[in-house]
């Protein structure tokens, strides 16, 4: 016999392992501390998890996690809708907005290639993202996907879209970050860094 | 003006954060995923949560978390309730049925002595402890606190209830973990092991 608890303490176990990165000891653990200390915000969430999950949706224009139909910023008219920039997730927008370096529209694949999860230019809303090249006066394309091997595979992808309608296609550069200091810094990252070097303006100008 | 998503996800993220060890990267992971993922297991979640923290109390005998009145282990007439065994948290309740070392009932403090905290006697249910004592024909106390200065500070308070009430009170035994190699093993739990030393048999006996 397998020994366990009362009933519903082991489905709230079992049901807190739907979240990532939460085995049955880190369940057991939320379990007995909402059960003993947040009753109260543990049945908000309760509530909040059931209203997100049937009211949540990607924004029909950018693809951005939003209960609306179209996003907030997709909405805002004072977004320069000739630039588009592609990121991988939401998270990403949020970034990108911090850094105040980009007033143009996003669009949020939610993922990057990896065919061996099934994953292909149909799930990362490419045809959307085409149909904005199209109908939209889209001037430029800046690619924002991360510097991995699913995110470089993502950017030449897009860049083909781009190079197909015309669209001139940009890639965020990669370099030393703010602060960085060579000796600590990655060989990719240096290589990189080095590969897209920018020539100086000359003495006088 | 900070940044944010839409409101509904915001609210999420922020009601993630009720649960321990999660702050708001790993709240707006878990949002992302999922919503992208697992809507239908964050529903069920969702659903579990509520009618848990609802439910879910502590045995009137025993201060195990249960839905029930009377916990299913002081319900079972197979057990022996002459002995009583203290521990604190019910995943201990757990590891000890799981060691199959003992058969008698127990007493869950949920918690240990912590002025800090807040946490005395009273807030670890040491009054219904103590009428059990006085009630039920408890022959032998068996504490199984942690081995911390709360654990230890814990366990002098039950030998001072038991000892009021002469009842045979013991402390499950502190030293050498089975498999455990000496060279590799803390100073503290060595002292105890050698403070806690037994008489082997003569030899022939």
């Amino acid at each position: 016999m397998s020994l366990s608890y009362s009933p519903l303490l082991e489905e709230l176990i079992r049901s807190l392992q739907c979240l990532p990165g939460v085995g049955r000891k880190s369940a057991q653990r939320m379990a007995f501390h909402t059960l003993s200390k947040d009753r109260q915000g543990a049945t908000e969430l309760g509530a909040v998890l059931q209203r997100a999950m049937a009211a949540i949706t990607n924004c029909s224009r950018c693809r951005m996690l939003t209960e609306e139909d179209v996003c907030g910023l997709c909405r805002n008219p004072k977004r320069d809708s000739s630039a588009l920039c592609v990121v991988e997730s939401p998270a990403d927008v949020l970034a990108l907005e911090e850094s105040q370096g980009f007033s143009g529209l996003y669009f949020v694949l939610m993922g990057h290639l990896s065919p061996i999860d099934g994953i292909g230019p149909a799930e990362l809303g490419l045809d959307l993202f085409e149909r904005r090249l199209v109908e939209e006066d889209v001037r430029e394309v800046i690619v924002a996907t991360n510097v991995t091997v699913e995110g470089d595979a993502t950017a030449h992808l897009i860049a083909d879209i781009g190079r197909r309608h015309g669209t001139a296609t940009s890639r965020i550069a990669h370099g030393v970050p703010m602060g960085g200091e060579l000796e600590f810094l990655d060989s990719g990252t240096l290589a990189r860094a080095l590969s897209g070097r920018r020539q100086l303006p000359l003495a006088g100008s």
